[in-house]
């Protein structure tokens, strides 16, 4: 694959297959050949999350997929805690303390994320804890949390709590077991490791989190039931954005043929090598700066909109900035999909030359 | 252009320069590039329209566009007239309903549609209507309303009532005057004349319509009120599906390089064409048949579903069947996009190799 321009953690340079993939005529949604194409696209899609369970997609932005699934699993009033350290985490906390439910915080700085021990702790003096909200990457800071060792400890001390993922920039980048770290649901979108167009996230969910969806109408969409249930039959509830699924699952089959370890250690070698490379430079990373999916990282003492700026004129290459709090404080680099160790050789010469 | 085999009266076959367009490398979403891009596009979307007012585009099926648009601009318990005679209009009342409106239903039988006279009378009947609902095609049957002396006569005896529009067969086939009509909201989708893939509404709103929208949190994906806001400025309240825009403005820059007349004429002239040239062969035009946009149709004492599979598997040509109370008895042929007159009459020659 070529070294892409756009490296922004999402959306994502998108390759050339994704690209022909999507260029295919459509085909009817309500027919005999969707539905078989479809059925495959799950079941690479269950390869993606190592699950055997339930998966789908999803019409909409990650966003949409993560509030849409955390309302249809937690019931007003229920108790939920969420762990929050960022613009999106944060986003769960808000939208939960709109839907009813009573939302206890584990909140901390932008940038750090908490150890396991400490969240399990938080949750234990909780009773009857219904959820847990986890954002495994948080994309605004570039922190990652130990999401095995909290799900493990979660089990033993709240065995019926739901463990509910953000995976929006994990799953697919680094590993990610779904059914084994026994994770209830977890949410994704297209344009992270799955180098597609924004516009699709997918969900998976476990057996008793499947089993707790409520039935109901077909016009209600803020709601995971009806996608669920028209996934069993491998068909779509809505008119299927049939060419968007067509890149998906171009994506999958690539994954599934490369191989998850391949792709998983090429996200942890590009964070790797980037992340020595710009220090060298005189960066300096942001906060904890253990995620893998990207790097957020400043110049101390030099405006970050600025330096990215130069280097979209003088290269070509597209970074985040900040968001929220973080505007004009940090840039944001992807080490998801194209964006390989060769990628990020090219940007460390790229910053060289004018640093 | 070439002759498409999916004849489908949506999804509709997908020109090179949309998918061409849509091969383009996204870019990010937070950026004046795309601002830019998105401003151009939503111009060009006012000329579909016909209007000069405030349009913008979602994420989600024609379906998913209807609804949230009603709900945004018909507050429950309010008094709204539905006019209904298919699959999509019953579905408009089924979610009034459940919505909270008191709904006044007008009711056809499916293929029929009522005279605009009749409307207006049934409109004076009820105090303080709040908003009417109408259908301009019903893409399950066919039939299309008289929308501009309807709009007209609500307008003389219901001056305050807001005029709402599932346009989703019919902007951008046929002549449409949004602004020009007195309509307050129309909603479209871009797999039908917009010859794009599924997953995008668009919408058009009158100054008083968008004055009627309330603020909502951002995570409220059932309201438009956080799309029309971003759209204001050229952009998008969540991750913006930027390669499925880039589609859709292809489409919307071909439309107004050609001239609406010459597009509304071409889905005239093929309506026209297939509608002879099927009953030359035997075949009975499906109710009142005076939509454009697609015929519904069958060959009298013949299997409608065996009949569309003997097309397919003869030349390739794809065509729906009917749905709700009308599966298996008619099917139906689009006439929108590149389903012109020498696809029509490919189709019909088809046809008559072994009817």
């Amino acid at each position: 694959m070529s070294i892409p321009r756009l490296l922004t953690p999402g959306p994502v340079a998108v390759p050339e297959m994704v690209l022909e993939a999507i260029q295919q005529q459509p085909i009817p949604h309500r027919s005999a050949t969707f539905e078989a194409f479809y059925g495959a696209l799950l079941s690479r899609l269950r390869y993606l999350y190592q699950s055997q369970g339930m998966v789908c997609t999803l019409i909409g932005s990650g966003t949409y997929g993560v509030e849409i699934t955390l309302r249809s699993l937690i019931r007003p009033e229920s108790k939920v805690l969420v762990v929050h350290h960022g613009k999106f985490s944060q986003r769960w906390r808000d939208d939960g303390t709109r839907q009813g439910w009573q939302v206890h915080n584990l909140a901390s700085k932008w940038g750090e994320v908490p150890e396991p021990g400490k969240v399990i702790e938080h949750a234990q003096q909780i009773d009857a804890l219904a959820a847990i909200v986890l954002t495994h990457c948080e994309t605004s800071t570039g922190v990652m949390l130990d999401l095995e060792e909290v799900a493990r400890g979660i089990q033993k001390v709240h065995p019926d709590c739901l463990i509910l993922v953000d995976g929006i920039t994990t799953v697919g980048c680094v590993p990610f077991y779904f059914d084994d770290w026994g994770i209830d649901a977890a949410v994704c979108a297209s344009q992270k490791a799955l180098m597609n167009p924004a516009g699709l996230a997918t969900v998976a969910l476990s057996e008793r989190a499947e089993a707790a969806l409520l039935p109901t109408h077909h016009s209600d969409f803020a709601n995971l039931y009806n996608y669920v249930s028209f996934a069993r039959d491998h068909s779509y509830p809505y008119t299927a954005p049939v060419q968007l699924l067509f890149g998906l699952k171009a994506a999958l089959d690539h994954i599934q043929e490369v191989g998850l370890p391949r792709i998983w250690n090429q996200t942890i070698q590009s964070a790797r090598y980037f992340r020595q490379g710009i220090q060298e430079l005189g960066g300096e990373l942001f906060g904890a700066a253990n995620g893998l999916s990207l790097t957020a990282f400043s110049f101390p003492g030099k405006d970050s909109d600025e330096l990215r700026r130069q280097l979209e004129a003088a290269s070509g290459f597209v970074l985040s900035g900040g968001q929220g709090e973080l505007k004009g404080n940090i840039m944001r680099i992807s080490h998801m999909g194209m964006a390989d160790q060769a990628a990020m050789s090219a940007v460390l010469a790229a910053f060289s030359t004018y640093l």
